[in-house]
């Protein structure tokens, strides 16, 4: 049996993902989101590229049966299951000006951006190369008719969850959010595990 | 008289905007994209954001009045006038590979993302840094309930603009955008003109 990893609450995770396993990200409480970036093992500057994903999929909701792409335009991750469907690729990770902007009444944090940046320092990632991520679970509405998007809680329920398959080997982040809004009020855990290529 | 420069069809340009200095994008014969990006002239780590400006603006169409974002949360544009109002800040320029993969019948361009790696090259912008563009004039329409998003012709008319004051020092890329779909199936000139701070 894979063991599954907990990610404790605000906080993130740094570890490699070899090209076939597929990395299930779960929400165990629900109305968790979970912000995930990418980079080629090999190759650091090679990362998740929200503008590359969406040109090719003509989509920004993005589910089963998508792929993530680099910047370099190659398939980083293949979604092969996904029990929610409503997740965010629009937004950079909350950071510590996001909350000093957006959250002007609370102590600011250093949000995903720092988690992400001190889980990926270890694999030599700087913090100026974290992108927008795929944020797993977070639900952002978009009007269409005049582009305004809200926050809203996550739709996931406890135990839901997303899975993608490695297309090449890959360092990964990954944290449990550190925003109120993004996460219906609460700062909750996230859960991962590994599963071996088939 | 400030002169008013000519970038030529599927081409691009690099060059310098002082803080305070206002860059006005003109689309003159209508219907034509310019890619637009941005680096902290004084450190190119810098660089132009749409996750950040997404986040601050709570919108994906931004228009007069909006600012655009920097990865560290630092303002580097203003839009201070736009005749047109409709432009797209979610897709990355247009390269070999879209060309590869969304336009299979078409001979490969180097596309906006070969001409802007070209133009900022001088400033010592490697390609890999090249995030998702400020997409002038282009005209992305998203359906907010699916996430499916359509290239339109843009809806610019001939002397269309639209213009940014710089809140630093920036190096710039901008371009006469190469994709056919983007630009109502013919390629046009770009022109800018740099205005003194006020």
């Amino acid at each position: 049996m894979t063991a599954q990893h907990r990610i404790a609450p605000r906080s993130g995770a740094g570890f490699r993902l070899a090209k076939g396993e597929t990395l299930v990200v779960v929400d165990p409480m629900g109305e968790q989101v979970a912000d995930l970036l990418v980079f080629n093992a090999d190759d650091i500057d090679e990362v998740l590229s929200s503008g590359r994903s969406f040109d090719y999929a003509e989509r920004i909701y993005l589910t089963t049966g998508d792929k993530l792409y680099s910047n370099r335009s190659n398939v980083m991750l293949d979604i092969v299951s996904d029990s929610v469907g409503r997740h965010d690729f629009l937004l950079t990770p909350c950071s510590y000006d996001t909350f000093r902007i957006c959250y002007e009444n609370e102590p600011p944090h250093r949000g995903c951006f720092g988690n992400l940046a001190a889980a990926l320092e270890p694999y030599g990632v700087l913090p100026d190369r974290i992108p927008s991520a795929f944020n797993c679970f977070m639900n952002v509405p978009v009007d269409g008719e005049t582009g305004r998007f809200k926050v809203l809680p996550p739709i996931s329920k406890a135990g839901d969850h997303i899975a993608f398959r490695a297309a090449m080997d890959l360092v990964v982040g990954l944290t449990a959010c550190s925003a109120k809004d993004s996460n219906g009020g609460s700062f909750k855990p996230i859960e991962y595990r590994i599963e071996p290529a088939a």
